[in-house]
């Protein structure tokens, strides 16, 4: 018989992993409710007429598909020799490929019963089928908060508010780095080449990643004019405080006009933040591109200090997403934890709570069939008081039993033979220092509480 | 455009809908914790080599399978005339279909990193190609608790008692219905048809849903003798109270050691659940069966009372679970919750929580750019009081606003104009009554907390 395994990619989590992934969600989830964002969740599956074409041509290869159930081969030319188009005749659905998508197919498909404003948030997997990696999975989870149908930058700021009140909540120092893909047309605008703005945002997305020089030769090889790119090097080194950056824009942009709003947007969400005193450093980084196909004014992204993560959160805003579901002029702005990134910083910093590890308080010895009613009631007692404990369900040998506490790192034992139950009490045992003593359950109930 | 669409038998979850299913989940979730189960999650999809041929033929043309990613045709005869064998070319993963064949895989990979005996509970979706129907679903959630390593009687009455409590604290009166394998193997060993169990109890089960004359029917065309369904006539109007019951089984299976085995494990159970004081009714049901193919202990099933809805939770003790993956001899016994049934009764019988529905106790009216950041303050000291609250984010009429607050069942509206301000104040309108006054801030938050 072979050993059985799980595809790969995908993961198994352990009690302990699941406790501090839990702890993860709670938290975001905590934040989120407290500024007024619903739960939704979507199916696994959706129609691939839904995905398909959604994440660029690559996205359309990630996807997950579904075969249709029954004879799937009905009506089907099998010898198709383009295996993409076969699959879309043999596959009608696949696997959510992220929550943004699903969240506008679900605003399109119920914007009647919606009102609008309409906050929500959302935590499920998503499933790519991306080469596995180091923290790259085929199966993870995202924790996205939205709000579609106001164009308040308000709602820029209180993602900012929240994004602060969840990194503060798990201890994790970061940086909010802010941008507006306004400030970047802008930049195009200037440099001449506006109509290369996909361009030149790939290319400078990557400076962090690659350096100064290898974007530069990126922004030549897609025909950038070397012209321009000599235009493009202040934008470099574009450093001071956000009041002086938004200053020099302002002075870049004299004559463009989208290149001043992008500025004024900036300044507007900054002076919000101010506001709402978010105490989380906020820098505005005119290289900060990301995704950018469907951003059209803010870009958020979330740095943690202290280790060498990439970024562990982002958003922005879009104004058309809802647009390739028929529903137009529907503005909305968002951003996205990544559940395993913030994992692996937490796990790093070693910032996860000590209470997560030992749910199970105590464990009743089980000496056999007398003394595990003596201990049934007790353990009653520690239950009704809130106290999570277990007692050993067989008879085994006090070895095992004692062993099963260590390895499980269960922190007190609890024992009684025939003396504790003349004396009614338990020999209550700490297993860190080794220390007993013979107490009615009422004072144990005390100590474990 | 066509109207965007989710797969059939799928459903997307409104906020309500989402903040009803997580009352279920946590109640669930804190009653398992208490008795010291612990959470696992597998992924979603599983090598089709797990799951194939571990569900009966139906079950395998159920799973939803998962097409290969890149060229899935390379190498494979895809003018294959069966769509099954088809399938299994071109498909190497698998939708999970349940928990119980995902948790036996997990134990066995895992089996060197677990201490036995594991308590484990999983709640996850599961997905099943199922004709759709009212109340069944292709996408469902199952919350499962298992105890795998153990072969104490004490595990089954813990179950008994976790549903005791969980119903309990949905206000959902139960009755939870108990068998055991070996009084069904004992009844077809009195009846001088041991070879013939599975016809037995397969057709026994029905008993509720078909009667007593249809039952028999189906027997007889099973192959049963007509002398075994008569010697089986007493044990359909088996009545009395539990110890009545087990009094007249011992004393019918005077000459069946399987029989009195299991009449042993069903009373002591009993025993055990009494000592537990467990506050639910149980009763032996000797048409009990389930599925029974993996069952070989005590069998559960939990019905509620007051609503016309079969089982909304049932399992049992498997002795051979792990064989599958080639771990002998472990035991195991575990219970299965449907949250959609549950759903369902407390929808019915009307008890979902009120405070469910408004999680958002205010909203503060958006009168334009000074109000909004007066607003925005009091919208600080009211979260950190730990109030959901809300500002409105765009400077829209006051009716579209009222109309929001309304729509979403926001009960309080605070507004503040240039009075307000100049005092200091807010006006606070209860929506429900209409009667609003003027008050600082600080009143609200005693009036909302």
């Amino acid at each position: 018989m072979i050993k059985p395994s799980i595809p790969k990619g995908t993961r198994d989590f352990s009690p302990v992993e699941m406790m501090r992934r839990n702890y993860i969600f709670q938290t975001i989830r905590s934040v989120f409710e407290r500024h007024a964002y619903l739960p939704i969740e979507t199916p696994a599956m959706e129609n691939l007429s839904t995905l398909m074409g959604k994440y660029g041509e690559e996205g359309d290869r990630l996807l997950f598909k579904v075969l249709n159930s029954g004879d799937f081969t009905q009506g089907v030319e099998m010898t198709e020799p383009s295996p993409v188009r076969l699959a879309t005749k043999i596959c009608e659905k696949g696997l959510r490929y992220d929550l943004t998508v699903p969240f506008a197919r679900f605003v399109v498909q119920h914007q009647n019963e919606l009102v609008f404003p309409f906050k929500r948030y959302q935590m499920q997997p998503v499933w790519r089928a991306d080469r596995p990696q180091k923290g790259r999975y085929r199966e993870f989870y995202q924790c996205d908060a939205d709000v579609i149908g106001t164009n308040s930058l308000l709602n820029e700021a209180e993602l900012m508010q929240i994004t602060s009140e969840i990194f503060q909540k798990f201890g994790i120092d970061v940086v909010i780095k802010v941008n507006n893909r306004k400030v970047l047309s802008g930049i195009a605008e200037v440099l001449g080449e506006a109509d290369k703005i996909t361009d030149i945002c790939t290319a400078i997305d990557k400076l962090d990643k690659i350096g100064k020089e290898n974007v530069c030769a990126e922004l030549l090889e897609r025909g950038i004019s070397e012209a321009a790119i000599e235009k493009l090097q202040p934008f470099f080194d574009f450093g001071g405080t956000n009041a002086e950056k938004l200053h020099k824009l302002s002075e870049v942009f004299a004559n463009s006009e989208i290149g001043t709003k992008g500025v004024e947007e900036l300044r507007k969400m900054l002076e919000y933040a101010d506001y709402l005193n978010i105490n989380t450093n906020i820098e505005i980084d005119i290289t900060l591109a990301r995704g950018l196909n469907y951003y059209t004014g803010a870009i958020f992204e979330v740095k943690a200090l202290n280790v060498s993560i990439g970024s562990i959160s982002g958003g922005g805003r879009y104004d058309n997403l809802t647009g390739i579901f028929g529903l137009k002029n529907v503005s909305g702005v968002g951003i996205s934890y990544g559940a395993e990134r913030i994992y692996d910083v937490l796990n790093e910093l070693e910032l996860f709570p000590k209470s997560l590890e030992n749910p199970v308080k105590a464990l009743f010895i089980n000496f056999g069939e007398k003394e595990e009613l003596y201990a049934l009631s007790a353990l009653q007692v520690l239950r009704n008081a809130g106290v999570t404990a277990e007692l050993f369900p067989d008879k085994a040998k006090i070895a095992k039993q004692m062993t099963f506490a260590n390895s499980r790192g269960i922190p007190f034992v609890i024992m009684a033979g025939e003396d504790e139950m003349k004396d009614n009490v338990f020999t209550f045992k700490n297993m860190e220092t080794g220390e007993q003593q013979k107490l009615p359950i009422e004072s144990i109930v005390e100590c474990l509480k």
